[in-house]
C-alpha cells in the first residue's frame, strides 16, 4: 500500500510526503513537445515520491523564505487547494509542510467521473479547489481569478506528468455538489478542475 | 530592428518566424523551481528565434499530423489566439504556419498597461484572446473554457520565459474595449490575459 510508504506524523491521518524531486529530469521544451491528453491508465500504484513531485510541481513552495509557489497566483492569494482522491480516501495537500491530511476515507473518484468511466480507472485524481476566502476583501474578480489560478496549477500537473511518464488529462466535469459534501468544503471553496493521473497501461 | 530578421513572405505584413527551439535547455523541474513573476525589463530587443520559441511553447503545434498543440484546450477547440504587441505594431500568431500577421501599426501596449507603467517598458507583450466562435454550437460553458484555456497557455509562457532567462508576469488587467478596437477583434473574440516579456534589466 502506498500509505505504508508514508511516514505517519503525530495525529492519525496526516501523512508526511517524501521530499519531491526538484532538479534534473526532462527538459521543459521536450515536455511541451510531448504534452498530450491521455485517458487510459494502468492500475499500478503511484509511489509517494512521485506523488510528492507532482504536488510540488503543481503548486509547491519554490521560494522558501517568502513561501511563494511554482504556479502564478492572482494577488499572491494562493487560493488553489489540491485534494488527492484515491481508492482509500481523499487528502488535502499542504505545500508548506509537504503533508497530506486525510479528509475522508471514502473513494470520491465516482463524483469526479460524472459518467466518464476512465476517470475511476486512474489510481489518483487531483482536484483543484479555489478557496475564494483567500482573496479577502479583494473579492472583485475573485471568481475569474480562481479559474485562471486553477488552470495555472493544472498545466504544471500536465507538464510534470509528461516529464515523469505519467498519463493525465485536465477536466472540468465533476459532481461539484457531491464532492463539496464529501470533502467538507465551505461554500467559498469551489471545485474547478481535476486531473486523473496514472501510469500508461501495459501495451 | 527585429523585423529585419524576419523573412517577409508574400503579402506585406506577414512575417515568417524562424524555427522554434523545441529540444534541450533547462529541465522542467528547474524551471518550476525558478518560476517567479518579474515586472522589470531591459529595453533589449527580443530576437526572432527567441520569440518563435516562446510562441511555440505557448500554444504551438506539437503533433504535426493531428495539428494538436502544446497547451490543453477544452474539446480541442484551440480557441486561444495570441497577439504580439510591440512598439511597431501588433501581430497575430499563426501556429500552423509559424507566421506573424500584422494587424495594426499602432503601439497597443498602453491599452495593456491600464495604468501600470512597467508594462510599456517590456519590448513585447503577448495577449491571450479566446475566440469563442471556435466552440461552435458547444457554447455551454464556453466562457469558462476560454478562461481555463488562456491560463494553460499563459503558464507555458511563464515557464518558457523562465527557461530562456526572460522576465514576465501574467496579468488580467487591460483596457479590453480599446484593445478589441485596435486589434480588430470580433465580439466573440475576448482578451483575457496578457504577459509582458523582456530580458532582465542590467544590474
Amino acid at each position: 500500500m502506498l500509505l505504508a510508504a508514508f511516514c505517519l506524523s503525530g495525529q492519525a491521518k496526516d501523512y508526511k510526503l517524501p521530499k519531491p524531486q526538484t532538479k534534473a529530469g526532462m527538459s521543459l521544451l521536450e515536455a511541451l513537445s510531448k504534452r498530450a491528453s491521455a485517458r487510459a491508465f494502468s492500475q499500478r500504484e503511484i509511489d509517494a515520491k512521485t506523488l510528492s513531485t507532482v504536488l510540488w510541481a503543481a503548486c509547491g513552495i519554490n521560494r522558501e523564505k517568502e513561501k511563494k509557489i511554482t504556479a502564478p497566483s492572482a494577488i499572491n492569494a494562493q487560493d488553489i487547494l489540491i485534494y488527492v482522491a484515491r481508492q482509500d480516501g481523499a487528502f488535502l495537500y499542504d505545500p508548506r509542510t509537504n503533508t497530506l491530511k486525510q479528509v475522508t476515507e471514502k473513494d470520491v473518484r465516482p463524483y469526479l467521473a460524472a459518467g466518464q468511466q476512465f476517470v475511476t480507472q486512474a489510481p489518483v485524481s487531483l482536484i483543484m479547489v479555489s478557496d475564494q476566502s483567500r482573496f479577502g476583501n479583494r473579492s472583485r474578480g475573485a471568481a475569474d481569478m480562481g479559474k485562471y489560478d486553477a488552470a495555472y496549477v493544472s498545466e504544471n500537473i500536465c507538464l510534470v506528468c509528461t516529464a515523469l511518464g505519467l498519463n493525465t488529462v485536465p477536466r472540468m466535469m465533476m459532481d461539484t455538489v457531491g464532492l463539496s459534501r464529501e470533502l467538507g468544503l465551505t461554500p467559498q471553496q469551489v471545485p474547478l478542475l481535476n486531473n486523473p493521473i496514472g501510469w500508461p497501461p501495459a501495451k
